[in-house]
């Protein structure tokens, strides 16, 4: 880099060694100030780094004095002499911890009140204020690191699909509003009143139509919007890179994408990636072997199902039997000697997810069961059990006999908190997975219609597409989930291109014919004129920079997020607008009583 | 590029010479069909090229049956044999053109109807038709051409910034509205009634804050909205590559740019820059010498003032300088011949701009001075406007004499009309140009208040900062702007730092101290905390994509541009939604009478 040297020389990274005996000039914050000896020591920072900065006053009066008044988060310009630190005093934590910069001059660039809470010191920090604060936030290393990541690593997914002949097209935000899946956020227009403008969910018809423009492998790192109620860290804005592809099937693009993957993840990371080529499992063998799908692979931990060994005299398995249920169990390695609380703590547990209960099985490390079961189910139906559930001396065994879903759910959960417990996760380690064969479709009893299981515009296996008229749940459809450590962190399909079986999938979802018509005729008619195949995805990269930092939650991974209720606290949005705004768009805001109002933050 | 296998081997644009002999597939739309012979030859294009495929019943009767029933846009597969082409039958237009394919099998991957326009020819289509077919017009090579140009323009602009240090950050799209500048789109909100967001007109505060928040180097290529009536070419959203710096004057910011724009011109185009560095005008050497703050340096052709020899008994000159205006003059190299109609023509423009008329004077070849003037001022003083405009034998003089804002604007449009018609423009060249020192403020006459020239941040000179109390139009602002061929291109400043001094421009554009406090009050807050000198600009892509396309409008390079009405054709968007969505946002729409509806397409 090349810096101007009217305010820096080098950056607060830069100084090594090799350096000492030079004149430089660095501007940075102060990040601490310690007076000793007759002495004052600054820690300059910025983005690159931090140098240690003595004011002598044998060398400069002034600077010393000026030093003297300093504070923390003051910016200033420091001109001085590259010097070796005194033997012993070398800082091995920082890249500039060889040198010091000893101080012939100082100017204050701007001062700072003191600030709401420290930069320097990486304490926790309530996080309203931390978002009320976010230009103070972004000046702590671990948001600072997180702002650079995400940069490094879209900027990886730009070279990687670039150089295999993606086209980056930016598509409108400024879109149709087509009620399907989640809320819109609409924009009202100001030359047609009554009509609005909706911000795009995904670029997904676009998409489609630039395979149909023939532009062959198209991109986008796209903002997204859902109106949605922001439960389980969703943001009202998120990023995807979205990616479409011509003349492909499922493999060309789930190839790319591991190669994809694989390539950032090593530029970027040092994380190490479990399983290449990533496993692929089909949506039955997820659910079946981990109870959800979206698997955590870091760890083994699988499902098993005993229904078929289950039956007999034990109420709470034959119940569940008889009602279509299932009894599936999950195996706790060397756990036998939990005590009684710590299986009730499981216990609870499994019962605030749904379940009746769970039924434990320990087999002490000299072979003895040790259950409720045995006085109920014969020792040879319990060693079928055992066996099946390739258990041995010294594991507990844990089952939930109920509806298949409530056994998925509640077993994939503690799956989950076991790996904690048992500590079989890796923090360096990724676990990725492709999960296919999903259905295409699902039934909303509530509104008897069908619904997309991922979106309408998925393609179907072609075997299967008379099914369409005598079975449609049975119909597999052609999608794909990418999964990172448990988390979805993708996914797309191939795409139906023959407008009459898109028409069909939206007959089934009951859309009347003009709905079709308003809603997606443009896509209808698209198709009519020589669509290729093509398939898709769409990444959400919010969560795959927040997995690669180990960050908790999106919003460390995002410079200006919202909170949960959607609001810009440093901003303060939403706010209200003027009357004359409303006017001019033709709308007015209804009366409204006992409505909420957002807290003020002034 | 590797390409599965499954739909093709190789795109239309890759077989040569070499490949004859091969077996090969490929995928893509039947351009054209011929019949010759008891042939069939089919033009296949994707978005690489055309290849020539050959359908002969002696090598496959299928493939020929097929063929026969093919029309133009049908996607198919084709398998087949590469071929040298017949001597004399190569096409040196086509990168394929050496070879052709004789097919072996063709497959139907989707049939077309018949387009609404040609897609092989590029004939002249109406515009409205374009846009609601965009996915055919995305077809035609023009628009593909403009797509990968705009894709890799972004690309290497990327790649320069990267390397240089800079984080790509991405600001929030659902912001605040600050009702200054142009109108804002807004976004009701749904949890809080009475309650908006608005899109961003520029990422403008944020990016500030970025700087606040220590991170350097900042870029995006950032989504901008703006609800203006689209008049002179705009859209309602548009992209800017937005920049900000650290630490940094006007040279830092200026130097980088030009680097950039230099790198991305020799990158992605055959276009010559015509003068580097580029050239650094005043805003004041710039109206005076080309009448505009964007001049056109691709040629001369400067406008002169001859106020100061204009004076004596010709009314015109004379009325013009005792009101206090300004004569100035154009010379027309090797014009004096144009015709009394050709001048009449000139003077007819000159008048639909604003001038009472134009005065001309022609220099016959032997130097004889043809004109109005010689009946009222003496032969010395015309001598000396012959001799100011550095004028000879076989030139027109041309004079407007009036406001010196008229002698601009009529001179400066004159100007590039006439370089139209002398042809001075080489349209593979790009004279770029800084325009500096402009003023910080204007005066609004009608609202009684000073209004920023740039944006309110921009900061001044600090010689200068004391004028803000006594003479704030005298007051010179540390802005840049960027022109291109004539085009405003990008401009930004250094900006202000200092809270104090943001508030006094606010106060000076009469906003209440409330008003400030509300809708900047977290910009002046952020001020307090060691805001960094600071400084950016932004370049506007769509016409910097434009002019490097040659082309005359901005929708010609963006994917799905709205029409000036600020309409969707394609996706008919804006329009009505269910009362359910407007209850969820506690709007309706006002009642109103006599509303332009938007023309439907169906």
């Amino acid at each position: 880099m090349s810096f101007a040297v009217h305010y820096r020389t080098h950056t607060c990274g830069e100084l090594r060694q090799e350096h000492c005996g030079q004149q430089v000039r660095l501007a940075g914050w102060v990040n601490r100030r310690r007076d000793h000896g007759g002495l004052i020591f600054l820690d300059l920072r910025d983005r690159y780094g931090i140098t240690q900065v003595v004011c002598d006053p044998s060398r400069s009066e002034e600077a010393h004095r000026v030093a003297s008044e300093l504070r923390a988060e003051y910016v200033i310009e420091v001109t001085g002499t590259v010097a070796p630190r005194l033997p012993g005093t070398e800082n091995p934590h920082l890249e500039t911890g060889a040198i010091e910069v000893v101080a012939t001059a100082i100017r204050v660039l701007n001062p700072s009140r003191v600030p709401p809470f420290s930069i320097a010191d990486e304490s926790q920090v309530e996080e309203t204020l931390r978002l009320k604060y976010r230009y103070l936030d972004l000046r702590r290393s671990r948001m600072r690191r997180n702002m650079i990541l995400r940069h490094r690593l879209i900027k990886a997914m730009r070279d990687y699909l670039d150089e295999r002949g993606f086209l980056e097209i930016e598509t409108p935000i400024l879109i149709k509003s087509t009620p399907e899946g989640a809320r819109d956020y609409l924009v009202p227009s100001r030359l047609y009143p009554g009509h609005f403008y909706a911000l795009p969910q995904s670029p997904q018809q676009l998409k489609q139509l630039l395979m149909v423009a023939g532009l062959d492998r198209y991109f986008q790192i796209a903002r997204c919007f859902r109106d949605e109620d922001q439960r389980s860290d969703r943001q009202p804005e998120f990023t995807q890179l979205d990616i479409e592809m011509a003349f492909v099937d499922e493999n060309d693009v789930m190839n790319l994408i591991e190669g994809l993957l694989i390539f950032v993840v090593e530029q970027v990371t040092q994380k190490r990636i479990k399983q290449k080529p990533f496993p692929r499992l089909s949506y039955e063998e997820a659910l079946e072997r981990y109870g959800t799908d979206r698997p955590d692979l870091r760890f083994e931990l699988p499902l098993v199902t005993i229904s078929d060994l289950a039956a007999g005299n034990f109420a709470v398995f034959q119940q569940a039997l008889t009602s279509g249920g299932a009894v599936k169990g999950l195996r706790v390695p060397g756990a036998a000697g939990y005590s009684r609380r710590e299986v009730e703590e499981l216990t609870e547990f499994a019962r605030s997810l749904g379940a009746k209960g769970l039924v434990s099985l320990a087999i002490s490390p000299t072979g003895e069961l040790k259950s409720a079961l045995t006085k109920f189910l014969p020792a040879e139906q319990l060693q079928a059990i055992v066996s099946r559930m390739q258990a041995g001396p010294g594991d507990l065994l844990l089952f939930v006999a109920d509806r298949v879903e409530v056994c998925n759910e509640v077993l994939s959960r503690l799956r989950l908190r076991l790996a904690e417990r048992l500590r079989l996760i890796d923090p360096q380690e990724l676990a990725f997975c492709w999960v296919v064969d999903f259905p295409l479709l699902s039934y909303n009893e509530e509104e008897r219609r069908y619904e997309a299981e991922h979106n309408p515009f998925s393609g179907m296996r072609e075997e299967d597409v008379p099914l369409l008229e005598t079975e449609p749940l049975k119909v597999r459809s052609r999608q794909y989930d990418i999964i990172c450590n448990g988390s979805e962190i993708g996914g797309g399909s191939v795409r139906i291109n023959v407008a009459s079986l898109l028409h069909k999938v939206f007959s089934l979802m009951n859309y009347s014919d003009e709905q079709i018509r308003d809603r997606f005729g443009h896509m209808l008619e698209a198709f009519e004129y020589g669509a290729p195949p093509h398939g898709g995805i769409a990444l959400g990269l919010d969560r795959l920079v927040m997995i690669l930092a180990g960050e908790q939650t999106i919003r460390e991974v995002i410079a200006f997020p919202k909170t949960q209720s959607a609001q810009d606290l440093l901003l303060n949005a939403p706010s209200p607008v003027d009357e004359q705004q409303l006017r001019e768009l033709h709308l007015q805001v209804r009366a409204v009583e006992e409505i909420p109002q957002p807290p003020v933050h002034s």
